[in-house]
């Protein structure tokens, strides 16, 4: 039987300070440098929960709408969210906080895909993902659906056959 | 009138070499670097269309076929493909080339979207973006779609109300 | 009177990737880069007790038993430990982890002093920390202790007036 | 019979230009920055010394009296002290300089010490050092004390067994 | 026969962005950061001439004329534009570019010249360049010329002997 | 009256590590890494010259004849050779030493020209440089030398009027 993991074993921690040289010349953070803290954050939350090298696969949409000041501190919280055969979906939480003034604002979270891989670069089986809090569920819950549009993004999957996706466009709803 | 600027005008070309330092222990790259430089080259093509300082705005869905090594040379090229009122989706594509063995394959693509600010940080107009090639056009016709897609995403449109982009699904066929 | 903050408040978790330029010809971490990382830790912690800027202004004997390896997680904790008037020593707990392997060892811990400023950078006073568990508790009570060693070594106290420090050295019990 | 060294063949100028990146908001130098730059002058001391690899085995007390501003010219003199059988202790000298202003301030010393290994990390032994000047002779008859003191802070040590350690806190006077 | 390739087939366009760690407290460009970008773009392009590894062999004479500012876009082209046996010479042109005021201008010109180099790192021959444009032509005529300077300066060659180079001190002119 | 500094007041070393950063797929050290920090240590001299802020006005020829390894420990040292009104050279020697192996070999040479500005960025004068020793002198001496072949080069001086440099391909002895 597959081996099974809870979700929060895998729960990652990562605080960064924003330094001149992630910024552009208003003083703000890059989104550039966001992303590539968050690929950091989220690819050691994919490797405790698998034990194995990994390899990002796919980036979901992303949203930037708080600008985030040079000098802030800028907390990631990255927790894989279901794992698939040799893959799994990573959710990320952004914290910007700028500590003499106490304002704190939530300020991303995006979805990051990765698979595990062997030494020679090759797919390998991951632990079953289990969720256990309602938030934990919630994700596990629209990880299918959030898969099927990755794929017919990637044109890989015909968007009529994908039916998880489908249901957020309250398809039946309409017909009705 | 709204000023007009051709999508071509805003073309960039960046080139990169994958050193030790952007690459995990199998030396690929990492997924978080390769989104780091996307997010260069769009912001400069943002920035030739709009003669503005832009911010990141979002980044769409981005998948990762390709490993890409150590040593590697990494083209990125970006071009607005369409603009709103103060914001600019930028398209890139991605080649990763071993020169020594020859070979190049496209790795990526994505669409980053800018908002022009003025010094104050806030949004300001930006010239209209004119799409004269073929896949230039069918870049401009398909941002609507990518649009309201964002907007469902991050929350800001109901799924009911994304007409553009309910039409990937094949509604009608089904319906019918 | 004093405002008060409970120790806990200040608690930070960083969490760094060994990259192959933290390296060194042994595919090791280097010290330096560490110290670097230790300081980014407990200046942000030491940032939340105050809600200042910080700058340092000492660290204490820092000992490296473990070789911590490229690829790596390293993984920092910091909390402040006690307040003087305007200073704040804080304690960093790191451990590193060979996620595939499973190992994950407790590498270091170390004690880092902070001096809350203003923005012309003169020191201003800050909140008392407030220790509640056992732990927290006795690194509040040692931090006298240390203090005097520092100002010893700084040549700042004279040793003969450094009571809290001379009790390490049982020199009671021994001249009994 | 054990090959020796004068200490002055050990000696290593470092000088540093402060850049944006090493700075706080206050645009200072950042103490884990100054502490990386000692790691790496102090390691080629003690190479020179071994003519062999060397870890970093333990930092001593560095206390950070002066801010040093962006812009600035640090300059770092690193020397070996004293020999022990595989590990050396090296003295740091650090000043920063406002050339323009003509302003110049030593602003730290510090003792790291470092382990010379073999290409499979295995402690080696390495020569003897022979310090020639007063100040050499200084920091080489005080080596044994700071090394009681690391021995001590590490929990390696009894203290009452600090026997070097316990002249600095007067203890003879104080019976008497 | 030796391999022919066209020049063009060499040509790489590099885009960076002048970030604050690249400039000096006046917030200028410096000349050294300009230089490791102009290294990367013309390795490339001997790379992709060669098919090889390349390492750097010499760089003529820069004059840095234009100061860049921080924000500023920098445009690097680059072509080889003659091979001899085993090394390549490599012209780049590098405009520096404010968007914003839409200010552009041609801030360098360099040569470098590379080795083409095996596994082992011994030379290896490279195919022929061939010069199609009227302006590579002209760098192709003139790369003979530039040779011998560079002999001449490496005391490589006796200043008596470099013919094309006394040419362009018009000595048969001043001969008449 | 000009102010006079002797030469060696000037006097700058730099003592860096070949990270892995620094180097090619070869493991060897890029050229344009080199040539940054043959930048700033220049600039140090010249600053140290001028107490001015510099500016690299150009850069002589520079070439590259040893490959330089990961790990190895890089020593450059950089002095004034002459000032013009408000433009200094400035000599850099570079050494290359495997220290575990106890090999050291001078590796490059090289000349860059420096500009003292003001605040604003414009030119001011700086002192007279007054060599001492014999290689000082001969420095010294060629310095004018150099600079008709950077003015020659850079099309700012027609090459019938550099005299100085003329002599260096025996001219004379040809119309003999």
């Amino acid at each position: 039987m597959r081996k099974q993991k809870t979700v929060k074993e895998s729960y990652v921690i990562m605080t960064e300070l924003v330094l001149p040289n992630d910024t552009n010349t208003l003083h703000n953070l890059m989104g550039g440098k966001m992303m590539h803290w968050m690929d950091i954050v989220s690819a050691i939350a994919a490797q405790k929960h698998s034990n194995r090298i990994v390899v990002t696969a796919s980036v979901d949409n992303v949203s930037f709408k708080e600008s985030i000041k040079l000098g802030n501190v800028v907390t990631l919280e990255a927790k894989v969210t279901r794992a698939f055969s040799s893959s799994m979906e990573v959710h990320i939480n952004v914290w910007a906080e700028d500590i003499p003034s106490g304002k704190k604002v939530k300020s991303n979270q995006a979805y990051f895909t990765f698979v595990a891989v062997d030494q020679l670069g090759n797919p390998i089986d991951v632990p079953e993902a289990i969720p256990e809090t309602e938030e934990e569920i919630s994700h596990y819950d629209g990880a299918l659906r959030r898969r099927q549009l990755r794929l017919v993004l990637a044109g890989r999957m015909k968007p009529s056959e994908a039916n998880e996706l489908k249901s957020i466009f309250d398809i039946k709803e309409e017909e009705a």
